[in-house]
């Protein structure tokens, strides 16, 4: 992270501009382009990405310390100092254009959403470094949003049109205790999508009565930003899928602060509605490039998949609140599911190439890119990575629970002594699993293990000695006298699984994915050459054989079987009477996360069954 | 059509504003409210759309003249007539909104194009009616255009960003003979795609000189409107569906009219890569929604299909414009495939119903809608059905040639002679075919019949003994002395068949079509309820049964077969270990173009083999 992704992050922030737009005042305003025909130009949301990059860094950051990255750091902080008004106010892109206009366009224009990130940014800088100053610039944000909006006289019953501020509060509170955070993380959550009248209504009648520009909306429905309905009332999940995420994640979080069962409760409606009839075999998200999001029960299409990599990061966020609403395993294991497959496969192996979108089945034209327009995937992945050991545990009072595996040592207070968790696997190509428990005294709590859901058996063993215990949610619980040097060992079994969808799933009906432990796999042509993947077929009584390839990606596991090949030699025409001619072939799968890394080439998760 | 169809059209042309849009000058000028994001309101075609309302009342009007379909065409010509400028110029949207501003934005306003339209309708009225004064206002507008555009001095070097007039100039010419109106056309045709400058780039910066709105393109490349090079220089077919077909149309006429040999050499190439790399099974083109038109080869998905109806009408235009070039039965095999799958299935049983897109696969979603804000397709399909049987026979001085059948009786100069023509046949649900040709006066020519390429063998029987023929070119050719009473018949035996897709279109891989003459088939949910027809599967040696019911539109015939049918009850996850339960089915197809006419259920086209 911090000698190759952060780095190269920050060289294209450059690059593209966007280090340069936060440095106010501009000797020349630029020229008002006519925005998107969706109502913003690119630019309203760069101060996010500033703020994201930061939020990476200071994650990666927390691992080592580098002064180089940390000057990087405060020369973008200097700006944010220099831009930021009087009053606290501090979005650049409407600061250098038209600073008359603030707040005149929640729905489109991302001020709250570039808010919350650069206060994530602010949160993570501070607890890294212990420097004050940027969290200081964002609190006086902060102080002026919550004087803008809320419900008292003169106040815009506003909110943003992106969710992310929300629960950017929520961490502030979280850092801060001061309960005025918490409240206004509140406020936009309960006002959002209130009717009669609805406040991007509001705004939009305000602008119009200025005689501003009018700005279309692609999007001409309240649900693409989840404001169609209050939200405790919203049952389906629709709409934008980064906004629905990070919406639910504040949600959950405000669930757990306040103890509000009625968000709760439409947390877990929703999450219902994602897992039973919208969710990618990786965890991806919103099959649809048009809303960037979500359109109907089962629509799930391989080859057109949006997926987008900032989708299942935030399900990642989303998963991790619910498993601190409730420890269950079925939470981690979507958060796992995410982690290994839909969110990682938006970052390449050399850690500076990019997908937007994650396709389950592409035709070779898919590429990895190094930038983007709208570079919002790229932080979102960095950030993820840079700060995945915070999801691996989590402590309280009477426990310590196990959420994932794959190698976390850590010192927590539990059961009132200090005690450092070491955790040691080859996870995800292993489920070989070593546990040291070492408390500072002898203390009786809990240590909880989770049981994937995609595990059929395990076996536990304390001390070296089996030991018999049976998962509830997705845990077991071994609650006993630790002392010094105590070991628990889990065995999880991997073997090659075959999936099959949901017959409702008609683009998948036929077909047959692969997964093995918590890693899904895809059929990928550097692999399996001779043509298009799609050429290849699977029998149902293939054996599944797996191989760790030590020349692969450093010991990636390949799955591989007896399969029947398609040959396309004898093809001229588009279509013919005769069907194809089939021949024997071998089959190799490698996991989805790792592909496109090699030569631009054709990909299917889901296999054709023979 | 003259009952339904055509009256419910005008009736929609009045509710959605288009017949008073050309009602001008107006009392009050409207809002110039901003444009959408792909530089053009609605509106600004919608000239277009009245003058093929009036093209397609003219083919029907030429069955059977109606006073009050006719007194509606007299009252769009006083709105047109009072509307033309003294200089013949008659676009009532930019007339309506900003006259100064005629002619600065060929590259999305449409302004040719809605010439064209009107043309059309023009020539096809005076020809049903013999009244020339809408063909007078549409003729003064020509010579306005011919004045405007051109390569002398001072003329502006441009062309429409939608082709139409092209095709429409050569009618004109064809009608008038008049060789300025095919020089007209032309240079239309041969100035397109010139760079050093591109035009449109050049009217751009005219407009962003002038200050005006600068529009942006959300297809920011030449191909999108088929501009990147010069006609003759173009080898892959790009861009948007419809203008591809127009051009290719616009050029397959000019290559006739001129003797143009380079301008056949490419029409035949860009036929070539449609055929082998771009075309659905229905005749459908252009996969993607985006640019309502092509993407690359192969890329063929079956549930987003785009498919416009516009599309399958203008390759039928395309079609028949080939096989005037040469008369070579590939030609009318993909007339005839579109005219019964593509083209037809945009058009309702009902005659009131329409699909904008014709995708090969529904969840169930996809509805036939009334009208359409872009009301093209609507009478795009009723021109078509209105003047179908222009396409059926064609005759030249030595002979006839019968390219589709399906009941057509016709009166030709042949040879020196009038010769009466006449088939009857209940194709295409029989290949039974009778054919009578009575000459005035005996008299030798060649009489041409096309061997469909679907049909694996023929019977030909001259009154009543069989004849040995050998087709060449798909056509088999019959050169005697004709006498009256003289009678053919030919039998093309219609077996189902299955088709099946080049494996390098992998949405189609592992799966099959059915096809039984002309016709594609589908199954439909209608047909087969249990819920979506995704979940059957066809055994590869099911036999294909054929029932002819009575009870179906008249007389349909439908396939039917054993099938195998995956299971959804005892489904509850999205995603599952074990495969889902197959059970015996009984799978009934019926012809692609007949779906969606009865209650929104699920389709398939392509359907996944057992």
């Amino acid at each position: 992270m911090l000698t190759c992704t952060i780095p190269s992050q920050h060289r294209k922030l450059g690059e593209g501009g966007i280090l340069e737009s936060i440095k106010l005042p501009k000797p020349v305003p630029p020229l008002r382009l006519p925005r998107h025909a969706n109502g913003f130009s690119v630019q309203v949301f760069w101060d996010s990405d500033v703020g994201k990059w930061i939020e990476s860094a200071s994650y990666a950051l927390s691992h080592r310390r580098d002064a180089d990255i940390e000057a990087k750091i405060e020369a973008i902080v200097d700006d944010f100092e220099k831009a930021q008004l009087p009053d606290g106010y501090l979005n650049c892109w409407y600061l250098e254009r038209e600073p008359e206009n603030r707040w005149t366009n929640l729905r489109d224009n991302h001020e709250l959403y570039n808010a919350g990130h650069m206060l994530e940014g602010a949160i993570a800088y501070f607890e890294t470094t212990g420097r004050r100053r940027w969290l200081d610039i964002m609190e006086r944000y902060v102080d002026h949003i919550a004087t803008v909006f809320g419900t008292g006289p003169g106040q815009k019953r506003g909110y943003c049109g992106h969710p992310e501020i929300e629960l950017a509060l929520v961490k502030l509170y979280q850092l801060t205790g001061n309960r005025k955070h918490l409240d206004l993380a509140a406020y936009f959550v309960n006002e959002r999508g209130n009717q009669n009248p609805h406040y991007f209504d509001v705004e939009r009648i305000e602008r119009e009565k200025r005689g501003g520009e009018v700005q279309r909306y692609v999007f001409p429905n309240y649900e693409y930003s989840q404001s169609h309905k209050p939200v405790r009332e919203q049952r389906k999940v629709v709409g934008h899928a980064v906004r629905a995420m990070y919406l639910y994640t504040a949600m959950a979080d405000l669930a757990a602060e306040l103890g509000d069962a009625a968000l709760k409760e439409a947390c877990e409606i929703l999450w219902k509605d994602v897992m039973d009839t919208k969710m990618y075999v990786t965890a991806g998200l919103g099959p649809s490039a048009h809303n960037e999001g979500f359109t109907f029960d089962y629509d799930l299409p391989n080859q057109t998949a949006y997926a987008e990599t900032c989708a299942s990061v935030a399900l990642i966020f989303w998963s991790q609140r619910m498993l601190h609403l409730d420890l269950d395993g079925k939470y981690a294991d979507v958060l796992e599911l995410a982690l290994y497959n839909g969110a990682l496969a938006g970052l390449s192996r050399d850690g500076e190439h990019y997908f937007y979108a994650n396709p389950l089945e592409s035709n070779g034209s898919a590429e990895r890119w190094t930038w983007h327009t709208c570079p919002c995937c790229t932080m979102n992945v960095s950030r993820l990575v840079a700060s995945v050991g915070g999801y691996f545990i989590s402590t309280a009072d009477d426990g310590v629970a196990f959420h994932l595996y794959g190698g976390i040592s850590a010192k927590r207070a539990i059961a009132g002594t200090m005690v450092s968790l070491r955790e040691t696997s080859n996870y995800p190509w292993s489920g070989d699993i070593k546990i040291e428990i070492d408390p500072d005294a002898p203390a009786t709590f809990d240590v909880k293990l989770r049981i994937p859901a995609w595990a059929k058996s395990f076996a536990l063993k304390l001390n070296g000695e089996p030991l018999n215990a049976t998962p509830a949610n997705g845990y077991v619980t071994i609650n006993r006298l630790w002392s010094k040097g105590d070991k628990l060992s889990l065995d999880l079994p991997m073997p090659p699984e075959r999936l099959y969808a949901n017959p409702n799933v008609i683009m998948d009906t036929g077909r047959v994915a692969l997964r093995r432990g918590p890693l899904v796999y895809c059929v990928e042509e550097a692999d399996n050459p001779g043509g298009a993947v799609q050429r290849l077929k699977l029998p149902r009584t293939s054996e599944l054989k797996m191989t760790t390839r030590a020349d692969l990606f450093g010991g990636a596991v390949t799955l591989s079987a007896p399969a029947r090949a398609i040959d396309p030699a004898d093809w001229r025409d588009l279509y013919r009477t005769s069907p194809p001619r089939e021949g024997e072939a071998e089959l190799t799968a490698l996991p989805y996360y790792l592909w496109a890394n090699r030569t631009r080439a054709s990909m299917v998760v889901w296999i054709p069954e023979a």
